[in-house]
């Protein structure tokens, strides 16, 4: 069990106790394997036992000290890593669970991918050993001051001197600064940067070069680097950790062979060329990212869940009906409707994100063997579920967040600042409503070459029923029979399907094709997230299908698979009706089996998150906590505020007594 | 115009010249009249003029320096007020935009009102004068550790002693500690304190009483009193500049008369009685500071909007089709589909709001002339519309800053301050949910009444057409037909009341009222956003229904207020369409017309920003800047993070170099 140290007190013993499911069972459906929880738990304790890892006061330190304790952090961090040798996988989640946005976060999550998806083979025996042993830091240099979602607009160049054999990197304007990279204001020596290589007088468009900034010897920008940190960002602790940087360059000279080679080159001579490798080599990068942000959506949202479950549990406000005790929050219906959806979201994220991390296994055995009619349809995927999973998380996060009334706003309940260190994954790694147009067409597409029979693949197979899925009629009669997987699953289809086909109509009919996609534009959102919904809950359906051992563990599942696909349907019903999927009465009798749902779900709840087997430590939450002891860990949080340092603030003397005296200076009087 | 400084630049002047209307006379439809748009500016101008109300910095000061920061300018705002002989409401505007959370809020906001509401003239005689020069600082502490909805669940008592004619207020367990109330932790000397009144032995519940905490002398907390501040909340400057306060009693004594006797006495000897005045007068109070709530509401949408929709026109990203010159972000459909009802709701915030100021006024004239019938429906509509408006302004501040991309999370964007200092306003004054419970409480009653022939009044008047609204038929045949505010209205009224109606029904099928109404709770939720949602658009349609002066500035109100109720149709069809009250062909021809309708506000849209009349001082965002010259301000900004110190970060010698060099200690190898 996940705590920091042996509870004297359980105040939500009777909700563990309720529980109709094997917890432990579940705690290994969630993790993935029996070894995947032993993995994560004994991570997770190293962490929370460690005092260095504290993270408890993150919000009260100064930009300065935040980012000297991230450093602290970092350091130790990799210290322990090596110490106890530990693999790949438990270093990986060492670093998830200190918790602590920093600059080891783009080198291994960027610096060193880029690398490896663009650099030849000799590039990175080169650079990855150094980067592998931390000789060298690294972070990943794209967006500008005046461009992040148009990449080709990117205005550094990277201009090749054949007299020197040297690329010369510059910033030519204001606008191209580059601007947001992490790690690179004050940690990174190395950048992979994106500039227009410019040779033989052309611009040849934008390409990655391995830069050097900072001096290894005492970590001072090389001459011609301009560098600093691009100042605070939402919150209070939360991403202020980061080192979000500005760069420039003043004509700064690289070695050609800096240049990453992979896809393309310059000779010696300055010429240009491509080499054989295949650009979609460059999507299996993009998916693997974009999988593990996925995975991230799941993380950060079952935490905030967990804590206004938790809580919610604790929480008695008003009394019951014959003057007995109180209620507990997590009784009333509405409280319920807004929490168990994002309850059963968390499970259906973290399905949805393993399955997407077969699909780049998928993509990437498919790439080797030189197969890329899968690729197309699998990068669509994961950009809109990148998209839809993070948009969900943020906004369920302050949900959460208000759940859990008052007590939510302060800092120690851990929710601000899950929620301000979250957000800026809606607009990283693609701008959702980029991504989400980007999905929208292909789907056009594909719509468009239904007629020439050209089958869809993978997500999109079910287009190909579209004779059926424009005239099909939903067989709803119950209640219960909205818990059929196949009714769901085939109005999720008949949805999606039938936005698409209207939509690509409305497309068709405007003077362009391109104009009619800008026209259409909101409604393609729409498509796009039709779509992507349904993606996830046929994964949730598939996984629920499986065998999943475990006493009630599968019953539990069936119903958060139920609760996802109704409250979607629920929040879209107009989608469904406006389609004609379903009939007003099959929309109302599906609202109704959800209140029953949510019946099941209640005595569950807590087991429910205490099966993501997080500590209190990586929850960062008083009212989150596993003991429920909220009320005497809240009070003494407080007494912790610099503020609280002395009785009478600093200040009364010359701004409160006075006033309060009557003596304020009036000058003019 | 409302510049810090004459411009020498302004990107923004195309925008400013394609506009359709005159933005002068919009500013006095914003803000009510030629004088309200004068003492506004007036107001505004002084504060940014004035070095000590400078706030660019905010969020950059630990909590210790951002309180006194904020006891410095609430000192020096009242000298200015004092000096300046200020009237009510320029010192209210003063106020205002000094932007600064701070004690003076609640000592004006909730502890004078709560005198006036509850104390007798007497009381009012002596505490009033003493509030109004600062002799004493006050705020409102109701809510405890344990209780905030639950009023009736508070734990602090106060026990009437006849020997010493006293009241002794005692915190009997730590649940019962006070907790939350504004100004209490540091700045006040006194507090209306809601307490459990017992006497003779029996307790008659919540009563409020001033109690002295500080001493006037030396500020101390006087004996029996531990006063505290309950910590960091949501945000780095935000509303830290505020000392939300804890607060225990151990057996404190009061004078008897510091009881708040405006509704019910205790005598010399100790008995309980009630004075003549009705409860209702405590409606007042309510609805005055809840109209006040929407006021806000409609002040901060209509920054965040103000700041998007100027960044949104600088923002260029991605070429046009023909490689001309990039398009504007505001160009873009989504963004306009994401941003313009957001514009469109601050307009129609702001006229609901001054709908309520009205009918504020009218509540006060019946009180006095001792009509309540009317009291109930405005007082849910009150709570209704708080609710209604807070909760989308929350959401719509988050959509303002992720429609800025990455930029909007930088502190400097003005917009992460602005969210985490608006979002408690969900929670504040009545808890979102627990408010639209009670208006949905009232709508189902007003509904059973229906059939008795009892007539709904004020804007439940609609409620008594039921015969016609649960049958009438959408007459729209076109996309324009949906441009007549007949057809919006009737739409809007068959809808909440055919919602209201069907969930009576189903609350009427079980066992009880109460457990229907229990099991129902998320139904009765939307069956309450939908009726106080009518009440918005009803307001704005009769708002542009009036005379408004001005070139074309009548047009763009019949515009906006066509985006906001078909934006809310577009988002709420599944009602709609559930309902029967329109076809999903007609749905989608309100669809199709607010496309139209974003195309019309296009050239319109910064022009109808700059009519909110806002300086660069209270908007505080460099994307939001008047002269559109986002870049510079931009850069400018993030060489003043404190972490730019030095171009070396701090740490680095401990924690990056022993990295690089491969040294750190590692203990167990
Ligand atoms: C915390 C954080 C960390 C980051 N880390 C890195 C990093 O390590 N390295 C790095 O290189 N970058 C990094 N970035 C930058 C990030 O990748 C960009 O911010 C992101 O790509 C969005 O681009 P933008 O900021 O230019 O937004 P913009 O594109 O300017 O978005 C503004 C608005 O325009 C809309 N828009 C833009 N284009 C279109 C279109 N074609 N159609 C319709 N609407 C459109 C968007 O939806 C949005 O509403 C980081 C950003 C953040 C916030
Ligand atoms: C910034 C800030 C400033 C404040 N200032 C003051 C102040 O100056 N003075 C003061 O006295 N107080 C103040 N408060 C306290 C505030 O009034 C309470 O937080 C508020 O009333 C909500 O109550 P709660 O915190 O107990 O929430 P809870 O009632 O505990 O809410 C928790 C959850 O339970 C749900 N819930 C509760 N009751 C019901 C029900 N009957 N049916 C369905 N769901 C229910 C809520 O919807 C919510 O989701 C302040 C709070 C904040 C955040
Ligand atoms: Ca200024």
């Amino acid at each position: 069990m996940a705590m920091d140290a042996a509870a004297e007190v359980d105040h939500l013993a009777a909700e563990r106790a309720a529980a109709r499911f094997d917890v432990e069972e579940m705690k290994v459906a969630w993790a993935g394997s029996r070894h995947a929880v032993e993995v994560a738990d004994r991570m997770a304790r190293l962490v929370a036992s460690d005092p260095v890892f504290r993270k408890d006061n993150r919000t009260m330190l100064s930009r300065k000290d935040l980012f000297k304790d991230t450093l602290r952090k970092a350091a130790h961090a990799w210290k322990r890593i090596v110490e106890l040798r530990l693999t790949e996988e438990e270093a990986g989640l060492l670093r998830q669970y200190v918790d602590q946005p920093g600059y080891v976060d783009l080198h291994w999550g960027m610096f060193v991918p880029a690398i490896k998806g663009q650099g030849t083979e000799e590039q990175q025996k080169k650079w990855l050993p150094l980067a592998y042993q931390f000789q060298i830091i690294g972070c990943y240099a794209q967006t500008e001051l005046g461009h992040g979602s148009n990449v080709q607009g990117l205005e550094t160049t990277a201009t090749f001197d054949p007299k020197t054999d040297e690329f010369v990197i510059h910033s030519p304007t204001l606008t191209s600064s580059k601007w947001w990279p992490g790690g690179l204001g004050k940690a990174s020596t190395h950048a992979v940067v994106y500039a227009r290589l410019i040779t033989e007088g052309k611009d040849y468009g934008i390409h990655g070069f391995i830069v050097q900034l900072r001096s290894l010897e005492d970590h001072s920008p090389l001459p011609g680097v301009t560098l600093g940190d691009i100042g605070g960002k939402f919150g209070s602790g939360a991403y202020n950790s980061m080192d979000n940087g500005v760069l420039r360059f003043d004509h700064v000279s690289i070695p050609r062979d800096q240049m990453l080679m992979r896809l393309s080159q310059v000779t010696r001579e300055g010429k240009y060329v491509h080499s054989d490798v295949p650009k979609q080599l460059l999507y299996g990068t993009m998916v693997y990212v974009r999988q593990s942000i996925v995975a991230d959506a799941s993380k950060a949202l079952s935490r905030a869940v967990c804590i206004a479950v938790r809580y919610s549990a604790i929480r008695k406000q008003f009394g019951s009906q014959d003057g007995g005790p109180e209620t507990q929050v997590l009784n009333y219906k509405t409280q319920q409707s807004r929490l168990f959806p994002l309850l059963a979201s968390a499970y259906a994220f973290r399905f949805v994100g393993d399955w997407l991390k077969w699909l780049y296994t998928d993509v990437t055995q498919k790439l080797d063997a030189k197969d890329y009619s899968t690729l197309q349809e699998a990068h669509a995927c994961t950009a809109g579920l990148k998209a839809v999973t993070t948009s969900a998380t943020a906004d369920a996060i302050e949900e959460c967040r208000k759940l859990c009334g008052g007590h939510g706003y302060l800092n120690s309940s851990g929710l601000p600042e899950l929620f301000a260190v979250y957000v800026p994954a809606c607009t990283y790694e693609g701008d959702n409503v980029v991504l989400l147009l980007q999905v929208a067409r292909i789907l056009m597409k594909t719509v468009s070459q239904l007629a020439s029979g050209k089958q869809p693949v993978g997500t999109m197979a079910y287009m190909a029923k579209v004779q059926y899925l424009m005239q099909c009629k939903c067989s709803v009669n119950t209640a219960e029979d909205w818990l059929n997987p196949a009714a769901i699953q085939e109005a999720f289809e008949a949805r999606a399907l039938r936005m698409a086909v209207n939509c690509a109509q409305n497309v068709g009919q405007a003077a362009s094709q391109e104009e009619g996609f800008y026209e259409r534009s909101p409604d393609l959102l729409e498509v796009a997230v039709a779509h992507i919904q349904l993606i996830i809950v046929t994964k949730f359906i598939e996984k629920v299908q499986q065998d999943i051992p475990g006493h009630g563990v599968k019953e539990q599942l069936q119903n958060l698979c139920n609760v996802y696909a109704l409250y979607i349907l629920h929040k879209h019903l107009g989608d469904f009706l406006v389609t004609g999927c379903i009939t007003p009465k099959q929309g109302a009798l599906a609202n109704e089996q959800l209140g029953k749902l949510y019946t099941q779900v209640r005595p569950n709840a807590v087991a429910l998150v205490d099966a993501f087997d997080y500590t209190d430590h990586y929850l960062g939450s008083v009212l989150g906590r596993y003991d429920g002891n909220v009320y005497p860990a809240l009070y003494e949080e407080a007494w912790k505020d610099p503020l609280n340092e002395t009785v009478v603030p600093e200040g009364y003397h010359e701004y409160l007594r006075p006033l309060l005296k009557q003596q304020l200076r009036l000058s003019r009087l």
